[in-house]
């Protein structure tokens, strides 16, 4: 904190220009404007999936470390509860039915669908350029693959990474086999199998990606791109393809974890975090930025022991029950962020909230943001501004949290057509029952009236995106 | 390790003689005979209600830093998944269905039982006598009410504490009420609802018990206990109570954590091994004490919110399903054990033979021992002498593990009459399948056959103690 004071009052006396603005309280949770962004999205881990977390074959020291330096996030939700809608909500600040990336019939984007995040939607890489952060994206995008939704037409000023899924482009869809006996042959562990395209910025520059390296060669390229930017403010969201299936680990990991293959993953995951940590403090740069550990869903069960683990929470990826929407997060800044276990309300879309406070850029006034500035609480260890998530799947609401309790409309499996719609709604205390176990419907009828009032609200000033999934073929 | 070495040097000068007489390997991985041993039992505490282990709600700072600074064991065992035969097990070194501790009928001693833990079993007060240790008792016993039975006539110096569990001497039973609507009803809240002693040594104290501020007076006399005997080796078996139901906080937790009065309870214990660890540093005790913390079984699941949770683990306590028998626990003493996650197998009946290697007591050779001494992994980090895991349900072998494998033999609801038995045995990879979903019985022959070889062996080998839970009333 000396040091980043001291760097701002020479910026001070050489811009001539004050970099925090505002006066008073605000200002006082904003203690720079240089902070470096760093997210890190897993892509399927459960809740249960890290040993801080609770797994006890999975071993993370290296997150452990980062939680036991930071910030321990034990109830923080993504924007949905599959990857397309999660990653929109994420780098927009909003849920992703605003800008249509939900469908009701398509849950994600394929390799044939036609759209993706329109232009008009501002991203967190644009939104940070305003305050001259370079931003680049090395792993997942899948928020369309055209030319024209590429990442580098999102304000990212670089892109490594493979543009949807690594499970699409699967030979065996190809060839009409069945997708469930794929899963158990031998072809599923082979890389070509997959025929996902590796690109860097608009090209692509290996197909089919040697997916056995990839979490490797993202780690070497995040290294890279912070070595390259250390001396600018910058952001980096490193989507990490794993732990999606297939399941696929460098040399030095496969084999080496007791977890089998879904374990081996995990950890080269938490290698890779130890690299970017160590890098950051090797450059003094853990000082002024700020790393967030999690993932865009639950774990996908019904891939079984290549799926992951959602711990004590209900259900999986795809659902509205907690362990398809809260994921294990971390937030690290040694010296600025507070250590400690938080069990407060946050949410992805808060990252683009908070971080442009904390970049000074003003938020658009154009358009309705779901994020809330979560500064208070990783600053001054306070109550976090969030009191509600929405659970969303596809473009309809299915349930809602308010404080500790959470209602459901709607409940369903993740991948069953089947749905049950209730009436008075499901309610249960989640601080007191994160399993979803009882519901207290009965007990607490002000709570449930409170609710419906918000969500009559919500619906109320809702605007729905156009279904920009539906097209295919 | 240094202060230690100087005091055995000096004990050597003065005495005349080793304090370790081994020489070469074993040696080695004993320090010094002078460690002290804390105990730290908790009652009905669920794999997943620690921060350290995933609960979202619960904080357990204390607990959380006493994991950083020690060992957290992932994989650690009971010797069965009820309180008398599970506290018979840690006590003797030995599976309860030697003792007599287990029985058809019963699961565990009532207050109108006749008998208790034989004389002929050798506890680890008595054991540890043999070097000079003081041992002291504070919390549940639940071997024998009866004075013949007592703390005190094996092998401990003192007692303070209750001799079964806080939910016996119930008025709803002597009423012949209906014990389930007992559970919702007022009651339940007051502590004249349950006439348990408190009794100190031989004597009922108290009658019936102040259960509000049970953790606190047990923490206040387990700070005393290492007051009184800091400058001696002791063995300190602080067997809490909580959060066995009734649940009970004092004044200052009641109310006060988010996960109702569960959580209470939990971080109130939490704030208890926080002093007690404290008052080892400030006397410097933490150099030459080791710290254990563990839990006598899996949490009551049919006490819906007032239960804990397994986390990841199925099922709950009263079952040889992972939930009932594999417990939070961790190793603490600076200096000494080496720091980390440890997803090795241990047991608490381990305590018993890696306690005496440490105070070089020799095993009594005229019994059968279910332990393995520990110390290779709490001291050099190296793999575990174990390799298996009984559970018993009653007097009765349900299951059996071997290294990464777990079969069933039998499987049956906690609190039902309802079983199955499995011919082939269910057989899971716990290592890669923790919450026992996948069974593999048919992949794994080779591993279903070794398994089937130690059982018949363990049988074979198998003398069972008389039922001594069987004559009541």
């Amino acid at each position: 904190m000396k040091i980043l004071s001291a760097i701002s009052f020479l910026l001070l006396i050489i811009t001539g220009c004050s970099i925090s603005a505002e006066k008073g309280k605000d200002s006082e949770i904003k203690p720079t404007s240089l902070y470096n962004f760093v997210v890190i999205f897993a892509d399927d881990l459960g809740y249960g999936d890290l040993g801080v977390f609770g797994h006890p074959t999975i071993h993370t020291p290296h997150l452990d470390q980062m939680a036991q330096e930071g910030q321990k996030w034990t109830q923080f939700y993504v924007g949905a509860s599959v990857c397309t809608p999660s990653r929109a909500a994420l780098l927009t600040g909003r849920l992703a039915v605003r800008s249509g990336m939900t469908s009701k019939n398509n849950r994600v984007l394929f390799p044939d669908s036609h759209h993706g995040l329109p232009q008009t939607e501002i991203t967190l890489a644009e939104q940070l350029k305003n305050a001259g952060y370079v931003s680049g994206i090395i792993g997942k995008w899948h928020l369309g693959h055209k030319k024209e939704y590429l990442p580098t037409q999102h304000g990212f000023e670089s892109y490594f990474g493979i543009p949807y899924s690594n499970d699409m482009d699967n030979v065996s869809l190809l060839a009409k086999q069945d997708y469930s006996s794929f899963w158990t042959s031998e072809a599923r562990k082979k890389t070509e199998s997959f025929n996902v395209p590796l690109m860097r910025n608009e090209k692509i520059i290996e197909r089919p990606t040697d997916q056995f390296n990839l979490t490797k060669r993202y780690t070497q390229e995040a290294l890279l791109f912070i070595e390259k930017h250390k001396n600018q403010p910058f952001f980096l969201y490193l989507a990490h393809s794993m732990p999606h299936v297939p399941l696929f680990a460098s040399e030095s990991f496969e084999g080496k974890s007791k977890r089998g293959i879904y374990g081996d993953v995990v950890e080269e995951l938490d290698h890779s975090v130890g690299q970017i940590l160590n890098l950051l403090k090797n450059h003094g740069l853990e000082k002024n930025t700020i790393v967030v550990f999690t993932s865009d869903n639950g774990p996908w069960l019904v891939m079984n022991s290549e799926g992951g683990s959602a711990g004590l929470l209900r259900s999986g990826k795809g659902s509205t029950w907690e362990g398809g929407m809260r994921e294990p997060t971390l937030f690290w800044s040694p010296g600025n962020i507070i250590p400690g276990v938080v069990s407060e309300l946050g949410t992805t879309m808060d990252l683009f909230t908070t971080f442009s406070a904390l970049a000074n850029v003003p938020l658009p006034n154009d358009r309705i943001l779901d994020g809330v500035d979560l500064s208070p609480v990783l600053f001054h260890k306070k109550e976090s501004p969030r009191k509600t998530v929405f659970y969303y799947r596809g473009d309809e609401l299915y349930a809602l949290r308010l404080k500790g309790f959470k209602a459901h409309f709607k409940t369903q499996d993740p991948y069953s057509n089947f749905y049950q719609t209730h009436q008075p709604p499901l309610l249960f205390n989640l601080n007191v029952d994160p399993s979803e176990k009882f519901d207290v419907a009965n007990e607490h009828p002000e709570i449930l009236d409170a609710i419906m009032e918000i969500r009559l609200e919500h619906n109320k000033k809702m605007i729905k995106g156009p279904d920009l999934l539906r097209d295919r073929g």
